[in-house]
């Protein structure tokens, strides 16, 4: 990434070829910015992984001057703190100035209780941005533009560059009917496709979807009926940052006369955010009642809303359907409202809980057959729209992987675009004023944050880990004396090796013995190591088709 | 499960809670059959396990006199080898007679396949059944009924048992326009309806879509269209035991003018008994060629099968897109066709492996705009279909989550079916001449697959290795003279627990040496054991919030 005072530089760090950690930075004149700083979730062999957040040590060779965030979903502000903390470990010394974010009122109150968790909100300079409001940061110019998403206060950027008008469009879509949040704003989109866009980058999460994706408002309709029909209880759960779908339910518990009980921390917090900013409106004063008088409240007069909408193990909503919920049970007659998506790999972990409320008499409403949810992100009509607004000399995709971006980059040249690139984490796209260039592509390797300690797993970690959990592990304590005789017999133990079938594990000692009787000459505690070792390995390979990890300990009686 | 002469009794072992390892108990007189003895495949938790199996430890109280397998998938095949382990284990010092096992043509050829690898095709006694032809089994008596499925010779079975009729689907769907396999015998069924049917059991798995599933042979256009339209060579990834589509292909592909080679073992097993036993024509006799030849093929020319549609590592997809595989590279050119499901979970899988394909500069065509790929199971409108001309008196969904039977059994009630039960794995239904009742639930615990011991893991097992992998593994030494007084200074390894940020594994040791020195009074093993646990586990969870597996070796010197 040059600083050359007429080039454009872009750079991802994440979120192309994958969908999450979402990380561009952008270079011009002597300016660094960084947008968004997502996480991404880990995937099933990541294991005891919080979260993967993009690759920070490029930062080594380009520091950043600031932070611009979109929007406030963890896929797109969740790293920060791990930037600060990465800031932090590569100071060397250097005193560092806070470091400057800019994001609009709601999305500044998420990354800031988030910072607050963290202890970290004196490393920051929270700076506000308005919508159609300009600011200057360093070499750009940047401008806000109001988008619709499913979470309020979202915004697509307008930078002003040595090489003319990029706009990025970070998440967003259409909605002819929006609850809470507002509308995108298309003129705007118009006015800057008319005086000219040299860049366009846009969002590709949904480009194999066709047509136009169902409106907020249809949603709200619907669940309005289900409320209606709902003989008893409902419970509906949802993500926890959707305040547009928050306040339908709240509109639809009022009009059938109903109280709402909120179960889940990230429920409880976002809304009480939400409210206090505006953009979630209580349509009655008594409302909300607290979740210890759930039981106290008459079943056709109650709405639950229930965070735990992946089936995450020790949510509210998996709590309540294993009976494990201090304020709440299933109840015969229920009506269970899964108003969500399901993210691809977690549907056996949602069918279990969704199939505990039904086992204990609740009836269950999925999406499918109800519009009971909706996505935030432009379906491909909606794209090719923008497309024809915006107008850009060059399209590069943004969020997805790598069939997703190609597709939207097929789009955006039927649609008569002069120029698509797709980008991958990693390289670098450099504008010019008549050209651009890919350059080779950079090694990226994510971050893995295990725990308290933040950014503390590498790849290799995480092979151990993997390693342990399909092979299991094996002790052995071998006691000599100074002749190098036994003193007592091998002492093996195994954890998660395999069940003692056929004595499989019970003679595991008697090759240990074996593997002892071996070693011919100086028995040195290297050479009886590692004849055991191989003694083992050869015997769980044999008899398992396992290589539990191995460790063994001999002492010798001096 | 009674052995009464006029009672009929139930016993799902499997599939009825999740998809995979269909097994179903039937007793009446004196004969207690097993219908289907499946594997499901291990969830992304369950580590290193190769596959789950029904929990066979209840046919300790309910042994079998026979198996009938309704098809050759492995969700209703692949336990065999496992049962008659189980059955081994057992024994008990008695004398076995060989287990009998009835399937169709095709069906026995796939299960002899796989007990000749477990070396197991001594203890059994394989019965052909033909559809249309009544076999008598002990005191039932069962007619197999061919069925449309996405595997040749599937039947679904009508059982003549004291209680009347019972019709048993296996899976199965209708196809307007079959490809291979032949049409469901619609004829029989209606019959059997005409004469009475007391019970009937259906295949929920595709409850929740609705009309009627695409034809096999709107499928086999659309893949002669693309063959068609691709510059250069094909590659498609398809489930090896769909013998209509390969059917499909090697048609296209003789009329493209290619020829076709195959990667993957199960592709070409498959391949080879379903041409041998006549279920698969080949329309020239040199269309196939070994893939040796792949590179000295014309691309225009060319079609190559691969199996690893779910992305499995190591597989014959696998291999060609990450440049592993030694009888073929993606070329740029190259068209992959993906015609196959995403079986949910594996979602990230596949991605890789196409993505990978797409950056090598293949195009890659995926079901969704295209009918590439169509299912095995009836949609809902198929399910209605039945259901009125079978006109059970009592219906009992099979096969899903509770979300789908329930789903199953509401349509049986809104089409006029008097009564529907929801059976459970591990309920027992029983039918009698003018009743029918469940007993209650037997626990099932499923039997886990690991390596060449078989059945050797259980659920306690499993929480070892998920513990593992989420927190790793420490190993401490500690090395003690006569007197209590340690020796040398204790060694500490650490496996898979987290990097050494901030000193965090460094520092264990001196965790090691505190907790030695807080023991008061005789340091015996035991409690040095204790105190060294309890001090790592409280450091390591304050530092990383994990609790990781310590083992503690302690050896004193006498």
């Amino acid at each position: 990434m040059s600083k050359n005072d007429t080039d454009l530089s872009l750079m991802p760090l994440g979120g192309l070829g994958e969908f999450g950690m979402n990380c561009l930075l952008m270079g011009a004149g002597q300016t660094r910015l960084m947008i968004d700083c997502g996480v991404m979730f880990p995937s099933d062999d990541e294991h005891g992984i919080d979260f993967v957040t993009p690759d920070f040590s490029h930062l080594e060779r380009f520091p950043i001057d600031a932070l611009v965030l979109t929007h406030g979903h963890e896929d797109h502000i969740g790293a920060t703190p791990y930037l600060l903390q990465w800031l932090r470990r590569h100071r060397n010394g250097r005193r560092r100035q806070p470091l400057p974010i800019y994001g609009t009122r709601f999305t500044l109150a998420l990354v800031r209780r988030r910072l607050d968790e963290h202890n970290a909100l004196d490393e920051v300079d929270l700076r506000l941005i308005r919508p159609g409001q300009e600011v200057a940061i360093g070499d750009f110019g940047l401008e806000a533009i109001a988008v619709n998403h499913s979470i309020p206060d979202a915004v697509a950027l307008a930078l002003k560059t040595p090489v003319g008008t990029v706009v990025h469009t970070g998440d967003w879509r259409l909605d002819p009917r929006p609850v809470s949040s507002g509308q995108t704003d298309l003129a705007r989109f118009c006015a800057l496709g008319e005086r000219g866009v040299r860049l366009l980058l846009s969002d590709s999460t949904n480009i194999e979807v066709g047509g136009l994706a169902v409106s907020e408002a249809e949603v709200a309709e619907a669940l309005l009926d289900a409320f209606d029909l709902a003989p008893a209880r409902v419970v509906v759960t949802l993500f926890s940052s959707n305040i547009g779908r928050i306040q339908s339910l709240l509109d639809a518990a009022h009009a059938t006369g109903r109280q709402v009980a909120m179960l889940g921390r990230s429920l409880q917090q976002n809304s009480a955010l939400a409210r206090e900013m505006g953009f979630l409106r209580m349509p009655h004063p008594d409302l909300i009642i607290a979740p210890e008088r759930i039981n106290q409240t008459s079943p056709a007069e109650l709405v639950v809303l229930a965070g735990g909408s992946q089936g995450e193990h020790g949510s509210s909503l998996y709590r309540v359907a294993m009976g494990e919920h201090s304020q709440m049970r299933v109840m015969h007659g229920d009506t269970l409202i899964y108003s969500s998506r399901q993210i691809p790999g977690n549907e056996r972990r949602v069918t279990r809980v969704v199939d505990a409320f039904h086992r204990q008499g609740a009836e269950v409403l999925f999406p499918g057959t109800r519009a009971l949810h909706t996505t935030g992100h432009a379906h491909r009509e909606e794209q090719s729209l923008l497309l024809g607004m915006v107008k850009p000399k060059l399209f590069m995709p943004l969020h997805g992987d790598y069939r997703r971006l190609h597709m939207h980059a097929e789009l955006a040249k039927r649609l008569g675009v002069p120029r698509s690139v797709i980008v991958n984490d990693g390289e670098t796209l450099t504008v010019r004023e008549h050209e651009h260039v890919i350059s080779e592509r950079l090694v990226t390797n994510p971050g893995y944050v295990l725990g308290r300690l933040g950014l503390a797993a590498d790849t290799e970690l995480l092979r151990q880990r993997r390693h342990l959990a399909f092979n299991g592990m094996v002790v052995v304590n071998v006691v000599l004396d100074a002749d190098g005789g036994l003193v007592q017999a091998p002492w093996v133990e195994t954890i998660g090796v395999a069940m003692d079938v056929d004595g499989v594990i019970s003679q595991a000692t008697r090759v240990v013995e074996t593997a002892l009787a071996q070693v011919d000459g100086p028995r040195s505690r290297d050479r009886i190591e590692e004849s055991v070792r191989v003694e083992l390995r050869r015997y769980f390979r044999r008899h398992l088709d396992r290589k539990p990890q191995i460790s063994v300990v001999v002492n010798t009686l001096a």
